[in-house]
Parts: structure tokens; C-alpha cells; sequence
């Protein structure tokens, strides 16, 4: 008898792209996935070129044993199953052209280390509430934005732009190159979320509740703030800290 | 086979109260109860007393069919079992009191059909961390501040008061003869969260994300207030939204 869970958590063959050759062409027709399983023992010509196209498309590679993907109950999957992605995927630079020639003030929201997807979604759903422009998670260490994200986020995770970026080093340079500044969520900060300015183009880096930001990224920041509490408990859930600071970038936006 | 959800679920035997007498003596003896299942068939003088406790104690009975309580997998239960409480449940003029006597200002949330679990545990963990002074809950239509909630609440549950009350309408009369307005957390409000003052003595009130606040209970309120949004979305999450409220009472409250 097959276990309760595993069906319900099994992605539906609609959602699948099956087999080497159609998982290269979706790629190629720009076709956005979520994740692509690669058998851990396959090689050749079909799989470079699979790769080599994952990267160009940030696309995530997870190698599994078979047995994974023997799994998803499909034939014919020749080590290569790949799922559709539920969320728009967009390119960073693309969304910073439309929100400045909009005439908006870009706010961006960079999730670091964040894993729990229901937080995720919690977090799309506030930042959809903010108008925050886009979502900026890494495309390592994340997991699959699948139903259980999109149902925590009330169905804003279909709604709002969500960036998947190689590196998170990387991405803040590209904000800097575009005039944006960055402030990250710390706990020990010296400055408090209203004495950050967050009136100007920022994008706001929230780290995961256990190990919060990675130093080197903390460290290339524009500034740090914390979120003032009156009790001597450690810390809020993280889905409830974006909360707050979006809504104190909010007030500070609708003064100016 | 047993199933594994249920197992996991089922409450260890040191956290319950078995048979007529026992939960009996629990009561009159101050023992904190989460709720008694009594068998729905069960009469006689000794329920009759256990009714009476219940009431006076405000512990909230559920009458179940004899499989719930043969569940349990205890021997001997009488028809009557009983869940330890794992939460510091509180009288609500006895923290009053207390507040006012530290000199500190009144803050109190109150919620009303919020019966999800998780989202209670989320406020408590918010309401610790920002000096609530307790969550005053209604004893019925809440599920039992279980493992999942105290979870959730990373421990505040087991820290902060809260308050069980047989009646949210009486509260607000209580806590009116105690000088405490009462504002209310709804979305169609005219005034914003900063066009309330919650520098005075004062306890907010959040509803379900589904029905919202009860009408009767609304009316009866000092005021009401929205959390301004710039997205055309519906709603913030429940515990996301009253994490952005707390912060604002914090905010008024140490600069006034």
C-alpha cells in the first residue's frame, strides 16, 4: 500500500517534463522550470547539453538516485524528469527597467538562507500586500516553490515577480550598479528599522531564523537595522519581521 | 495497522487526567485543565459536578463518543478524560492588577475566531516579543494550545499570560470598568493604524481571516483601524498582521 503522503506530495504528470530530449527543449522554447532531477549515474553528450542550458537558464539541478525518479510513475524517464515552475520567474534587470520607467521606487526583498517554503510563501504574500517589485531568492538550498508555498501565500507567489539568482554576492552589486541601496534585517544591529532610510531605491535582505545572513553578504550591505522589540525573547518568525519592515518602508514612502 | 498521524498525536499519558474522580480533584485542587472529553452518554451526579467545576474553573468540555475517550488508550476512563493545560492560563483582572500595579501601560490582544493553531502560537511569539501583557482567548471555537502551537510560538506560549474567557462581549465591558479602551483590527476601517492611539492604555482585537471580527463585538469596540497597504491584495496573514500592529503600538508607546 503506497503511503498517504508520498501521493499527495507527488506532482501531478501535468506538471512533469519527462525524458532528455523534452526537458532540453523546454529550455530551449523558454519554457520556465521549477527544478530539473538528474539521475546521479547519467553522462553524455544529451546531459551536457542540459546542464550547460540549466545554468544560461538558472534553472537547479538536483542529482538523485533513480529510485527518485522511478517515483514520479512515469515511463520512459531516461534519468531526466524536470518540474514545471507555478511561479513567474523573471530576470532582475528586467523588473529594475520596468519599475524605473514606470516611475516607481524600486524595493526589492532578498531572502538569504530562508529554506522553509511555507515562510516563503508567508513572505510573498506581505511583500504582494507592499507592493514590494520583486522577490530575490538564491537558486541553491531554496526548496521547489511548489502548492504548499503558493498555498501559504494566498496565491501571491503567482502574482509577484520572484528573481532566481546565482549568486546573492552578485545580485547586490547589480542592485548598487542600478542606483539601489541595500539594507539587511539584523538582530544585533546598532540602528533601528526608522532610522533607516528606506524613502530612496533599497532592497532589504531578511536571513534565515537559525543562521540569519552569510557575513559576506551582511558585509557588502549599505547598512543594517534592527527591529526594536520590548520583551528579552530572542526573535520574531521571519514571515512576521518582513511583515513589520515593509510596513515601516511603506509609512516612510507614503509621508515623503 | 494504527495510523502514524494519529499516534503522533495522541497525547502522552502524563499529560492527561483519567476518570471521574481524578478530574474532579484536579479542578478543586487548581490543576489547570486544556478541556475534559466527557462521553456524550455518560449522567449522574459526578458529571453533574464535573459540569460545575468546568464552568467555574472556565475549562472547556467537548462531549465525544466513547471511541474518542477508548482512544486514548487508557484504562478505566469513566467516561471522563482531561488534557493537562501546557499554557499559563491566567484570570484577566488578576494580571490587570498586576500590570498596573508595576506602573507599566495596559496592552492587551484579544482574539476573536482565530481558531488555526499555528496562528496563535505566530501572535504569541509576536505579542511576547513586543510586551503583551496577555492574549485573552474565548473558551470555545479554539482548538487546544497543544505541542503544534506552543511549537510555533518558539516557547512563548509557555511564557506569556493567557487569559480564557467565557464571554469576549463581557471582557470588553471588563475591560472598559478598568479604564482599557478597545480598538479593532478590521480592513474596511476609515482610520489608519497611526491615527489610532495606542499610547493609552488599550487592547486590540483581531478576527479570523475568514469571518473577521463578530459584529456584536465590533460594535462595542472604542474604534476601529486598518493597516494601510499599497497592494490591491485582500489581507495580510492574521499573525503577520497583528505583528505589524504591536510594532506601531511599540512605536507610539516609546516615543510618547
Amino acid at each position: 500500500m503506497k503511503n498517504f503522503r508520498q501521493q499527495q506530495h507527488r506532482p501531478k504528470k501535468n506538471t512533469l517534463v519527462i525524458g532528455r530530449k523534452a526537458v532540453t527543449e523546454a529550455m530551449q522554447t523558454g519554457k520556465q522550470l521549477e527544478r530539473i532531477y538528474l539521475q546521479s549515474t547519467v553522462h553524455g553528450e544529451a546531459i551536457d547539453e542540459i546542464k550547460k542550458l540549466a545554468e544560461k537558464t538558472q534553472t537547479p539541478i538536483n542529482k538523485v538516485p533513480v529510485e527518485k525518479l522511478n517515483n514520479f510513475n512515469v515511463s520512459n524517464h531516461e534519468g531526466c524528469v524536470a518540474l514545471i515552475a507555478k511561479v513567474q520567474y523573471q530576470d532582475l534587470q528586467d523588473v529594475i527597467s520596468f519599475v524605473v520607467e514606470k516611475g516607481e521606487t524600486p524595493l526589492f526583498l532578498i531572502l538569504d538562507g530562508i529554506t522553509d517554503i511555507r515562510n516563503i510563501g508567508g513572505i510573498a504574500r506581505s511583500a504582494y500586500c507592499f507592493g514590494v517589485n520583486a522577490i530575490i531568492i538564491p537558486d541553491k538550498g531554496v526548496g521547489a516553490l511548489n502548492e504548499d508555498a503558493l498555498l501559504t501565500s494566498a496565491g501571491a507567489l503567482e502574482e509577484i515577480a520572484v528573481c532566481r539568482v546565482n549568486s546573492l554576492m552578485k545580485t547586490v552589486d547589480d542592485l548598487h550598479l542600478n542606483g539601489i541601496k541595500v539594507y539587511a534585517s539584523e538582530m544585533k544591529a546598532e540602528k533601528k528599522t526608522y532610522e533607516t532610510n528606506f524613502a530612496e531605491p533599497c532592497a532589504i535582505v531578511m536571513g534565515g531564523e537559525e543562521k540569519g545572513i552569510y557575513p559576506a553578504l551582511l558585509k557588502i550591505c549599505d547598512g543594517q537595522f534592527q527591529i526594536p522589540m520590548t520583551g528579552d525573547f530572542d526573535s520574531l518568525n521571519v514571515s512576521v519581521a518582513t511583515g513589520i519592515i515593509l510596513y515601516e518602508v511603506m509609512k516612510q514612502r507614503s509621508v515623503s
